[in-house]
């Protein structure tokens, strides 16, 4: 199978963002196929998001509880934020971490990289574990964020799970590596 | 907290859709939080999308992989696709197996529902189990899409979990429910 596909053009519809991040950039791609068809593609481009799993102790986490306005709900989650311009992923995942919860990590491991919506844009989500945490700081919210902290053990959130509360894309592949498979750090980045 | 988030104004900027699924409809709200500040808020809409873990015997399953346009490159997958305008998940999960696959499956257990990307948009991903599969037809694929079929053990695709190589995050979340929890079919829809 012939598998790349030929961008004709590509066209901006729309951005917005905030200078450190892109929040949404549209694209219309006119594209052929590598059997010939000609189509067009609608993709969008945005900043690369830091997903952090605090780990207090072997069994307990900190989560975050926040209003996530398009699906107009609070959502029980793992710290995350999007990676500034110009910044390192695990960069990113400290700031969010000490700006979200007010701990730091001694230790950050990098674990995993993955693909939100692998049909609509090639934004990445970076999944970190953290451990070590010592309070540092008071926390921190980008305007309009309202989130509140949460101590929950890895039996509560496995069963949060079973019982379908956690709607979060990102928290549920963040259990998956740190708590399921207990997933090794990544040697390079 | 008080929660809710007053949309005072919803935008539409842009969509793109084919009739029967809504591809990505744009739009630029203005909004007022709780503590009063007005923001505008870029979210979008997109159809639903179901996800299928077709399994052979308990201990195999049936993947593809496919060129993905955004991310530029052949990802392995379990397969998956848009629910229709009217359409309900079920019927969208039996209509995708066969389409993509070949197969159809006595049983499909409704398993999960989550978000793929709680920041920018309501979509739902959809997760079914599909077991009792027999070959029933050719495959169909829609316009661009280039299919090809692999049976993968569950062993197998841990270690490729492992190994990073599983990069579409409804795959990870898949495996997660399907195999490493093994969660039971939900009672009602």
């Amino acid at each position: 199978m012939k598998q790349g596909w030929e961008c004709l053009e590509s066209k901006k519809i729309f951005e917005a963002g905030d200078g450190r991040t892109v929040f949404l950039e549209l694209y219309q791609d006119r594209v052929r196929t590598p059997n010939g068809n000609i189509l067009t593609y609608t993709k969008y481009h945005a900043s690369d998001v830091v997903i952090v799993v605090p780990f207090i102790d072997s069994q307990r986490v900190l989560m975050i509880k926040q209003f996530r306005y398009p699906v107009g709900k609070v959502l029980l989650e793992f710290p995350a934020g999007h990676v500034d311009n110009d910044e390192e992923p695990l960069d990113a995942a400290k700031r969010e971490l000490e700006e979200e919860t007010g701990y730091r990590a001694r230790k950050l491991d990098y674990l995993y990289r993955y693909h939100p919506s692998v049909g609509r844009t090639k934004q990445s989500v970076h999944v970190f574990r953290a451990t070590g945490l010592a309070k540092k700081t008071v926390t921190r919210h980008d305007s309009g964020e309202q989130i509140s902290m949460k101590t929950v053990t890895i039996r509560q959130l496995r069963h949060l799970i079973v019982k379908r509360k956690v709607e979060s894309a990102g928290t549920l592949i963040a259990y998956l590596l740190c708590c399921a498979m207990k997933i090794n750090p990544r040697k390079r980045r």
